[in-house]
C-alpha cells in the first residue's frame, strides 16, 4: 500500500507503551500502523525518513501561553511584580498593534517548533493574528481571547464575552481541525462573578482560567468571597472536566478534593511560577490525587523562553524540593505531563500526546548523538533531566514535516526576527525611553 | 603589528565594564588591545574571526563539578539518597577503571565545549586521566583528587593524603598554566578531623570541600562537635580566602559572619541541591554579606547536565521562590557568578572571568540570531533566563580556537560516544543487570 510516509526504525518513547525501535507508517496525517522495519516495510511504501539514529516521541504540548509576548521577552526582569505589571507589562500590552501581535506570535512559534512543541493552548488579544500564524507554520493550538472585566463597565464588558464567543465560534476547526477554541475568562480577580456567570453559560466546550497563581489572589477572593478561590468557582459552577486552570498554585486541602472530584485540568508552569515568586504549586499531590496535571512555559514576559524540555526538569526539581525528598515528580511522571496529560487537558487525547495507531501523527525526532542524550542506561532520565530541546532535528505536525534536520520549512528564519526588530523597536520606544 | 588573531565588531559583554561593539585583539594567549574595529584594525593585522552577528562573552566557569561521573548520567534517578549512593553509584564507581574515567571526563568535557564553558573545577579519583583529558580538549581547569577517611584506616588514611598532595604538585602549572591544582578533602563527614587538620598543614595553595551541603550532615557535625560544619572548619582553621565550599545550602546566621570574614568562595550548585532535595542555599543573603558565589554543576549523576547557561537561570529562579521576591539574585548577578566570580573562586581573577585587556583570552561567541536571544531588549537577561547553551558556536581558550561554528577542533565526536558506550555498557552489566 502507497502511503505518505514511513518513518524508519527510530528508537521511539510511545509514552503509553514502553520505549522501543519502532518504525512507523504515516497517512493523510495520522499514524496509521507501526510496528518492526520489516513488518511495516513488507506492507507499505512511500516516501522514507531514516530515524535509526534518531530519538522518536510525540511531539511535546505546551497548555499555557501568551504566545504574543514572545515579543517582550527581556523588556524587564527582577522587578516587584506591581513594577513589572504597571510600568512595563501593560504600557507595552497598550502599544500592541495587530501586526505586533503577528510578529511576537510568529518569533515565539519558531521557538515552539525548534524546541519539539507540536501543540499550544494560547489565551491573549487579536487572536486572529496567532491563529494566522498557526496556520502559516502548521502548528497545532487551542486559541481563546482573554477576557477581562477590571476596570471594565457595562457596554466594554459585553464586548468582552461577545469577542470571546465570537473568535471561539469562528476559528472552533480551522486549519483542517488544527486550531480549537476555548473561552477565556482570565482570572477570577479580574473577571466579575456575574461575568464568569455568563461565560460558563455561553461555553459550548472548554473554558480556560488563569486560577490561584499568587497568594494575592487567594487572599483577595477569600476576603471578598469567604472562600478559596477553587470553592468560588465551584460555587460559580465552572469546575468541569472541560475546564484548564493555569497555575493553581495556592491550594486548600479541600481544593484538590474539588479539582478532582470535578475532574478539572492543571497547567502547572514552574518556571513562571519561580521567577515571579509566586510559589510551588502541590504537584505531587495533585498527581497522587488523580489529577491531570500537564506543563505550561506562561507567556515569554515570565519565563523567559517557550521550552518544554526545560519545563520538565525545573517542574521535577521544583517537586523534589518543596516536598524534600528527591523521589517527587519522577521522570517519567513529567514526561506524561508535557506529552499525553497535555493532550488530555484540551481534550484531545484521542488524537495526540503518544505514538499510537489512529492518533494524528504528531511527532518530534531528536539527535541521538547529541551529548546529553548519552550514555543510555534511561532514555526517558536523559529526556527530562539532561536535554534542552536543541536536540530537535525534526518536527511533524499532522504528518506534514515543518522542520527537517533542523531546518525550518513553514517560516524563514531571519525574516521574522527583521521583523520582530521592528515591533520590539517600537516597544522600547514607547515603554523604556 | 602581526598578532594572532582579531575578533571583530562582536557585540560584547566583559562584565567588568558595559556591553557594546569590541574588535578584541588576541596574541600569545591574552587579550592584548581592545576597542571599535576601526582603531584596533588600523594598529593589529592577523586572522580574523568575524564576529559582527555574535554575542561575546568571557567563557563560562563551572566552580563545582566530578567530571568523569557524566559517564555515570542517567543511572539512577529519582530515588533516595541511600538507595542512589549505595546500589547505584558507590558500586558504579568502584567499577570504574581509568579507562572509564578518561571516556568518562571526555563525554563531560564535550558537553561542557559545546555549552561556552572554558574553565572547570573538579574532584575526583584517576584525576590524572581528567588531566590527559584537559590537556587533549584545550580547556582550562583546576584538578584535585577527592580525599576520603570515613572506613578507611591507618596506612590508607596517610594514602590519601600522599594521593591528593602528590597529585597538585606534579600537575600544579601543567598545560601552559591550563591546569591548576587543589587539596580537596572530601567533606567534614566524610574526613576526620586531624586529617583536615593535616590537610591545612600540607596546604600550600587551594583547598577545595563539599561544605554543608545535606541537613544531616549539619545535624551529623552539630551533634559529634556540638557546632556547624562552617564553625568546625573555622576551629580546624580551614576557612581561608583559598578555601572553596561547595554547595553550603544549611548555614546557621553566624556561619555567613564566618565566611565572610575569612573571605572563603561558595560554589552554589542549585540543580544538584534541588534534584536530590538537600535545600535551597541562602545566595541572595549571602551576596549581600559580600561574599563572592559562583557556580556549578556538580556532577552529571545529580544534575543531569553541564551547563552554566542553565545553572544561572536555576540558581536565579530558586532564590526568587524561596525568598519570595521576585528581585532576588538578579540576572546581572547570576552572569557575575557564572564567569568572574568563578574566576575569583579559583584565584584567577587576574587571568580570566572578563573581557579584559592582559587577561587570557578565554572567550566564546553566541550567534545572536537565535530566537532565544531576540528581541534584545537586555541581553543579559536573555543570556540568563532564556538561552540554553545551545547558541555557543565558538570557544576559546587560552587564545586557542577549540570550536568553531559548532565544530569541535581537538576531539572527535563520535568517537568519544562509541568509547562512551564501551564504558557505559560495563557500568550497565556490572550494577543494574
Ligand atoms: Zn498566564
Ligand atoms: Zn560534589
Amino acid at each position: 500500500m502507497d502511503i505518505d510516509l514511513i518513518l524508519k526504525d527510530g528508537y521511539t518513547i510511545p509514552i503509553t507503551s514502553k520505549p522501543r525501535k519502532l518504525t512507523i507508517a504515516i497517512d493523510e496525517g495520522r499514524i496509521i500502523d507501526l510496528g518492526d522495519k520489516k513488518t511495516i516495510k513488507n506492507k507499505y511504501s512511500g516516501k522514507e525518513i531514516d530515524a535509526s539514529r534518531k530519538i522518536v516521541l510525540p511531539g511535546l504540548i505546551n497548555t499555557h501561553s501568551h504566545i504574543p509576548m514572545t515579543l517582550l521577552r527581556g523588556l524587564a526582569d527582577d522587578l516587584p511584580l506591581k513594577t513589572w505589571l504597571e510600568d512595563y507589562i501593560w504600557p507595552a500590552e497598550a502599544n500592541l498593534e495587530a501586526t505586533d501581535i503577528y510578529r511576537g506570535a510568529m518569533l515565539g512559534c519558531m521557538e515552539l517548533i525548534k524546541n519539539g512543541i507540536t501543540c499550544f493552548n494560547d489565551m491573549y488579544f487579536h487572536m486572529e493574528q496567532v491563529a494566522e500564524v498557526v496556520k502559516e507554520t502548521g502548528l497545532r493550538a487551542n486559541l481563546s481571547y482573554g477576557m477581562v472585566t477590571k476596570n471594565k463597565e457595562g457596554n466594554e464588558i459585553e464586548e468582552e464575552l461577545r469577542e470571546g464567543v465570537s473568535f471561539a465560534e469562528r476559528y472552533q476547526g480551522q486549519a483542517d481541525g488544527k486550531i480549537t477554541t476555548s473561552l477565556a475568562p482570565h482570572s477570577p480577580s479580574t473577571c466579575s462573578k456575574s461575568f464568569l456567570e455568563e461565560t460558563r453559560e455561553k461555553a459550548r466546550g472548554r473554558i480556560q482560567i488563569h486560577l490561584s497563581e499568587t497568594e494575592e489572589e487567594f487572599e483577595e477572593i477569600h476576603s471578598k468571597h469567604g472562600m478559596t478561590p477553587v470553592q468560588y468557582l465551584d460555587e460559580i459552577g465552572l469546575l468541569s472536566p472541560d475546564l484548564l486552570a493555569a497555575h493553581s498554585v495556592h491550594l486548600a486541602n479541600k481544593d484538590l478534593g474539588l479539582l478532582h472530584q470535578n475532574q478539572v485540568k492543571v497547567s502547572h508552569n514552574p518556571s513562571s511560577n519561580m521567577k515571579l515568586a509566586s510559589g510551588a504549586a502541590p504537584v505531587q499531590d495533585m498527581i497522587d490525587y488523580g489529577l491531570t496535571v500537564s506543563l505550561g512555559t506562561d507567556g515569554a514576559a515570565s519565563n523567559n523562553c517557550l521550552n518544554i524540555f526545560r519545563e520538565m526538569k525545573t517542574a521535577a526539581l521544583l517537586q523534589k524540593i518543596k516536598n524534600g525528598d528527591p523521589t517527587s515528580l519522577k521522570a517519567r511522571d513529567a514526561l506524561k505531563m508535557a506529552t499525553i496529560n497535555g493532550a488530555s487537558s484540551l481534550g484531545l487525547e484521542d488524537e495526540i500526546g503518544s505514538i499510537e495507531e489512529g492518533k494524528k501523527a504528531d511527532i518530534i525526532l531528536l539527535n541521538g548523538n547529541e551529548s546529553t542524550l548519552n550514555p543510555r542506561y534511561d532514555i526517558v532520565s536523559n529526556l527530562v533531566y539532561s536535554a534542552n530541546g536543541s536536540e530537535v532535528t525534526d518536527v511533524l505536525v499532522d504528518g506534514e514535516i515543518i522542520m527537517r534536520e533542523n531546518s525550518l520549512l513553514t517560516l524563514d528564519e531571519r525574516e521574522v526576527l527583521k521583523r520582530t526588530e521592528k515591533s520590539s523597536k517600537k516597544i522600547r520606544s514607547k515603554v523604556i525611553e
